[in-house]
């Protein structure tokens, strides 16, 4: 899948249009009204800047851009676990059926952007993949009704929910440890606007290791939709924009398997859905 | 305990040195250097500026003063639970010792400063405090070593983590939403430079309600001590200055009660010990 022609992404030290035939640096056209993309998140004029600028020449060819997080100083990171059909099966966790989803958070640091490599630390062989739609917070709220919570989303990207699975457990509460370590994860490739539901409403979600096709479900069979999910995080908190929700993972991870198959250096993981792009990412050990 | 002399505070929307005779406004001196604490923390420049400010005479009564969670723009806001002896009797939740300590994340929003108000959300009657020594960070690092663990601590403060029991099991793991509740805890009332390891390796924390004592101990009871944390958290992700380690609770939370009891509207929480100050905070209904 080729690059959306209408998105937007970030890259050191700038953001800007993300095009067929190139990049168009808005970063360095209005360096100091947005120094980064978060604030033209907060100041809700990702679909304006796009509009303005449909005509506006490409500054750099594709080639040559390096992908940051697009929100990496994203105040919440908040992750949903357990939230596709048959996940629950898959882990052999539930006893019985949770009344609320499952929520944990992660830091900036647990994430790189997209063409940057995974990396496996030496405390585990366990690096697994977990390809998740993820939405950008535009308006503040809080206690949103469902039936507005989408008037609160100002774009949509994708997550590789990269996880150390043994250090999942490492407490009998709390995944923190394996959803956090430095740059184990991947948001990106860049983050596109959000108009309506149909964005994001059925949309086929795939991740591919080395080419091989392991997740692949619809966001329609989501257990918590994405309307329930914004509405249910902000009952405890306020969400700001620029914030993320990473809204849960298809079966399919590699824990799945038995025996288990774990990311190893040289994988190329692709997390895609449809109309978001493609987070590609390599693997590497972080010693080599 | 009057406020000690040598300490650091932030106060909105500048920071300074809070003495018994007042607060010396360092904020409106140094603001584009240091426009926040965090930055005086990056700098590692805490203990020079109160050095260099000994004898600069107070700008206001402390009398005036509005406190502000000291490092409200902390990237990682890092908890660790159970982490004193009883406690797992206490919550029965232990059908065996832990081999590491559980970690979960707060967001900046759910904390007030010293002197504010606790929030109990129309969703729950469980508001619970928790009373802990906080470490704040200094100098980053990843796989820090026990030896050297304190040379990455740039001060210490105090922190009720404040709880909403009955959110805390929504879902099987993870303890996020009841510990996330906006304004549901404190942070404070400043930070004190660390100098060495007898400022915290065997000092009295208590906790009381309304004047009575509920928790009660010592910081060389815990079970993971501050050094292990520190080198702990650092192997799974990079620790950075300003970045704040919320050591755990001892027994004694109002859940431990037959039959519990919990926080109400008008009640004082206050969260003190050695050498560090008082964290004294009320509590109002969020719709009062």
């Amino acid at each position: 899948m080729r690059p959306p022609t209408r998105t937007l992404a970030a890259t050191p030290p700038t953001w800007g249009l993300v095009r067929d035939d190139g990049f168009v640096d808005l970063g360095a056209r209005h360096a100091t009204r947005f120094p980064t993309l978060k604030h033209v998140v907060e100041a809700n004029a990702l679909q304006a800047m796009v509009e303005a600028n449909v005509a506006t020449p490409a500054d750099h060819p594709l080639s040559a851009l390096t992908y940051l997080p697009p929100l990496g100083n994203a105040q919440k990171i908040i992750c949903i676990g357990v939230n596709y059909p048959d996940r629950n099966e898959e882990y052999k966790d539930a006893q019985s059926a949770a009344a609320y989803p499952s929520i944990f958070l992660r830091f900036p640091t647990s994430f790189v952007g997209h063409g940057e490599n995974l990396v496996r630390p030496p405390e585990s062989e366990q690096l697994d993949y977990e390809g998740e739609v993820t939405l950008v917070i535009g308006k503040p709220g809080r206690r949103i009704a469902r039936v507005q919570a989408l008037d609160h989303v100002a774009a949509v990207t994708l997550c590789n929910e990269g996880t150390i699975r043994d250090w999942l457990r490492h407490s009998r509460f709390n995944v923190t440890q394996g959803k956090n370590f430095d740059r184990s994860g991947s948001i990106g490739p860049w983050i596109v606007p959000f108009r309506d539901e149909s964005q994001i409403a059925d949309i086929r979600l795939t991740t591919k290791v080395n080419g091989e096709i392991r997740q692949d479900d619809r966001t329609s069979r989501m257990i918590y939709d994405f309307r329930y999910l914004i509405s249910y995080v902000s009952t405890f908190a306020t969400l700001l924009p620029g914030d993320l929700i990473v809204t849960g993972t298809p079966t399919g991870a590699g824990a799945r398997f038995s025996p288990p198959i774990w990311l190893k250096p040289g994988d190329v993981v692709e997390v895609e859905a449809d109309g978001i792009g493609v987070l590609r990412n390599g693997v590497e050990d972080e010693n080599s």
